[in-house]
């Protein structure tokens, strides 16, 4: 796991670039190795049966449905779908499987998070056999916490403010009516009590004024405790009336902006490829240059890449370099404790889903000309299939050769923000994961018009009259399951360590005018403790090496964790909640040993 | 000036990008502003007559070394010109000038550093009138250092051992000829000795074998000490002989590398564009989309961007950002002590030239089809103009519009290393510095051929049979004369500050369950220690902004500097002589007053 973060002032509508680099290390000194499992897989994966990986079809979503439905040990109804995603089967046999008979296709299994009686229950159902789909396993999840919000009950909550007196009177008070202002729901997430009802904040906003930016003019002051899952209000608090910003200049939307975003833009330059795109795709493998992957899509991560492996062209093998990597979370904390703000600290992925929130990507402003695309499908909380088309793209980037990239990129809009989160090969053999923030702040309303005036700490930067953009961090986490030529992978770390004065001596014994150098010092991690890194700690190379795979010289043969952007670490108190919740966000760097039951 | 660090273990053939940004702060809030010199400036370019910025034309070089020679205080012959370049008017001068009648030419100087009779001479010539030109100022440098060494003499002094006994002697001892050997000179740099004399270590390779990379073949043990402008042996060393590493697999060039060089490379990917280039190039003017700003040469420096403005649609005027911005210095220490080795701490730009070693661009592997490119002039030890073709293209990167980038490149190749300089624009108002460290690694060698035989430190990694790579750092540093808005420019440190626990309070006064948050200290720079920033310290933003300008709701205009890339800090030892040398490695950002002669 690797966790990303900016600390966020206030740069809105810039694109952050948050990057991540995994280089193939050491790159020139490959010794040979045998891999017939993954070079098996190619005449394998050309056949019409799924990949044991490949994301469940909307014929199996359905099935799902069904024996959930059917399912006679859970009684109460509705039954509410949160989550159904693919149970990868074991990995040895998915590997084992790819070396074996096409025809013998694996378990398939489905697993799916629901709601029912108040509980959250968990369902293993298998669907290996389209004509016998049946729930395998059930249980009923013991503990706080609940699954991601399903899009209808979010906008079913949003609607309760409409019938509430209170609410209408806060309105009218402001002079506003009920056209004016559309709500949502914020997680109210974990503030130490634990709650059996699935409660949440309601916020609203001014819709009407002729802007789709109505992030910018939010109802500040006014908060509706709801239960999302009975639909009730719960509580109400009308704290204090702000003005509202002014809709004029906040239009983000093509033809509404004004320069640099229209106006001064260049000619248009087109990627042509005379001799066709450079990639192939199979289903869900995607084949490029000396690359081979698996692309699928889960609701709630989105994008997965799975089994990568690299073409050693001297020894004509496949070699295995990722088993599995994902966006795991997204932890946004924002830094204002008042009582609409403090419980601002999403995780948008265990919340909101960053499949679910996959956007259909625009040609030409999404990706290039030259892009080929793929859908996804998740299920609505009645469980039946929703097709999300065009949310992924596959595209190469040729700046100059060889320097060509392969990009695969998702955009998920979670709320008020956008991330393009990409995957980029080379052909050197690098993975490279970038996380491009844009979209849209999360504003407070303020009184003040001119930073003169203020004498507090707003907790965010005034950046338009009567609009705070609050502070806020964003911590974007990755899971890598790496198995580079193999399984048997260890975590190195090489800190950089100083040799100063005394400590200073050329290997020959000779005298030397220098009074310094440095060295690395070699470490294997033999416990999860030291698989936890600081990157801002002691300056180390951070390797992931197969020990049992040496180079000629006998150098291990691995690859090397670059944190190519800006990181750090939480701020936050390690006794405050949300600190609790993301714990992880002290350190950057989590390396533990495979457990499929800790993905 | 900033510096960017990384250190580096081993990845051979691998592109390290190091990045570093400068980007609008806040973007979408800008205020009007008048400048009328630089909206004037665009009319008075389109003139025949040159920038005040140009630089030094052949003539113009030709003129100058004319004046030199026949300057009459300076008698020595020969003497031997290290560097001559544009004398910069002073700033208001070339900002004034802009406004004001075409026809009025600034004076036109030369700064011209010399050597002849074993000093240091430095020259200002005045050649506004090409008819006229003639020495204004001279001096002789008083003081330790030398200047930039002239490609002759480094040539020359790399022959010397060809007719020296002791060195054909150790060659045949080694079985090697004359003909299977060639040397370089390698600076010794400062170890608290001032020597009068210009001693430099000169260092030789096998050359014969079948491979383009000698580099990788050091003639290892053996070292001379020349004086490189008498051209003679002043000592000579043969301390020890050592294996000499195989050639085969260590060549470069396209065709004889293996995969994924050759070979993987996937279908070719062109950039067009139907509407012609976004930009044009008017003499040393660059214009496109929303940017202005003057392309320079410099034979130290490489490229020089200076009067960068941005357009501002708003107000319809050009608002400056960036008077003047280079690469100021590349500092290459290597960490071994070793007699041959402890003295490999180069200064590229200051020692060898990162203008005289820029390289011609080739087409469509050094930049794409759709690129411009300008020529440079340099001249040679004599004093006699070289021209130096295609060292700097210009060309856009379209991924997706509206996120084109121009980007204006010098490729560089100091001794064993490639360093490709990027400036790049975008039309949000952003300017990012790239480095791209590429070429080959300089190597050691070593009678080792597995790491398992190694008992001591090697002070690098056993990257192929009897090839050490040294461990060493690159330290990239950057001149940037920010003009935001106008001269009058601070910078501003706005450092995160956590609270915690008791700190923690709601605006409003309202209880907060809460426990932490941060919040921003905002700190004006007073003083040039206060002008000096480790990035890795407390996370901060630094900000440089006009506060003389102010948004609507006043916030100050300015640019933020972001660090974009792996950044540390030197490790050598204060007292160490090459850190007492690049004593400004130990800090990343330094931010001093305006000061020509500081520069």
């Amino acid at each position: 796991m690797c966790t990303l973060i900016i600390h966020e002032l206030s740069q809105p509508h810039f694109l952050k670039r948050l990057r991540i680099a995994l280089t193939l290390y050491p790159p020139l000194v490959l010794v040979l190795a045998i891999f017939f499992a993954v070079a098996t897989a190619i005449a394998a994966l050309s056949s019409p049966l799924p990949h044991p990986l490949d994301p469940l079809s909307p014929t199996e979503l359905t099935a799902v449905r069904s024996a959930v439905l059917a399912f006679s040990l859970v009684a109460s109804r509705p039954i509410s779908f949160h989550y159904v995603g693919l149970d990868e089967p074991e990995k040895p046999d998915v590997l084992s499987h790819t070396n074996a008979d096409a025809a013998a296709i694996l378990p398939r299994r489905a697993f799916v998070i629901a709601r029912a009686g108040g509980l959250s229950h968990e369902f293993y159902v298998d669907v290996t056999n389209t004509s016998a789909v049946r729930v395998v396993s059930h249980g009923i999840h013991d503990g706080p916490g609940f699954p991601m919000f399903t899009t209808e009950k979010q906008v079913a909550a949003g609607q309760l403010s409409r019938e509430y007196p209170p609410f209408r009177e806060s309105l009218q008070r402001r002079g506003l009516a009920l056209t004016d202002v559309g709500c949502g729901v914020f997680s109210m997430e974990w503030f130490g009590k634990n709650e059996a009802r699935r409660l949440a904040k309601v916020q609203c906003f001014i819709v009407a004024g002729g802007t789709a930016n109505y992030y910018a003019r939010p109802l500040e002051g006014v908060t509706l405790l709801v239960d999302v899952e009975k639909l009730v209000i719960v509580a109400y608090r009308d704290r204090a009336a702000y003005s509202v910003p002014k809709a004029e200049g906040t239009d983000y939307r093509a033809g509404k902006a004004g320069p640099p975003f229209n106006g001064a833009v260049p000619a248009p330059g087109v990627v042509v490829q005379p001799e066709g795109k450079g990639f192939h795709i199979d289903g869900h493998i995607v084949r490029w240059a000396n690359w081979e992957f698996h692309v699928g899509f889960d609701m709630r991560a989105g994008t997965v890449i799975s089994m990568a492996s690299v073409h050693d062209a001297d020894a004509d093998l496949w070699r295995r370099v990722l088993y599995r990597g994902f966006a795991s979370e997204i932890f946004v904390p924002y830094m204002d404790p008042e009582e609409e703000w403090y419980f601002h600290t999403f995780m948008d992925a265990g919340e909101y889903g960053l499949g679910v929130s996959a956007v259909p990507l625009q040609p030409e402003a999404d990706y290039p000309a030259n892009a080929a695309y793929m859908d996804g499908y998740y299920v609505d909380a009645d469980g039946k299939p929703v097709k999300s088309e065009n949310i992924i793209c596959v595209f190469e980037i040729t700046e100059v050769r060889p320097d060509v990239t392969l990009v695969v990129r998702m955009v998920v809009t979670v709320g008020n923000y956008d991330y393009t989160l990409d995957w980029e090969f080379k052909t050197i053999g690098s993975i490279k994961t970038v996380v491009s923030l844009s979209g849209i702040l999360e504003m407070k309303a303020t009184n003040y018009t001119h930073v003169d005036q203020i004498r507090d700490d707003i907790h965010g930067t005034l950046i338009a009259e009567n609009t705070v953009d609050v502070y806020h961090d964003h911590f974007i986490t990755y899971h890598f399951d790496l198995d580079i030529d193999g399984t048997k992978n260890s975590f190195i770390k090489n800190t950089i360590i100083p040799k100063h004065n005394t400590g200073v001596r050329a290997t020959s014994g000779a005298p030397t005018p220098r009074r310094s150098y440095w060295t690395v010092l070699y470490e294997v991690a033999e416990t999860e403790a030291e698989g936890q890194v600081n990157i801002n700690g002691a300056p180390a190379d951070l390797l992931f090496v197969n020990s049992s795979k040496k180079t000629k010289v006998g150098n291990e043969v691995g690859y090397r964790l670059i944190p190519a952007g800006a990181t750090a670490t939480s701020l936050l108190a390690n006794n405050d909640y949300p600190q609790r919740r993301a714990s992880y966000t002290k350190k950057q760097v989590w390396v533990t040993p495979y457990n499929k039951s800790e993905k």
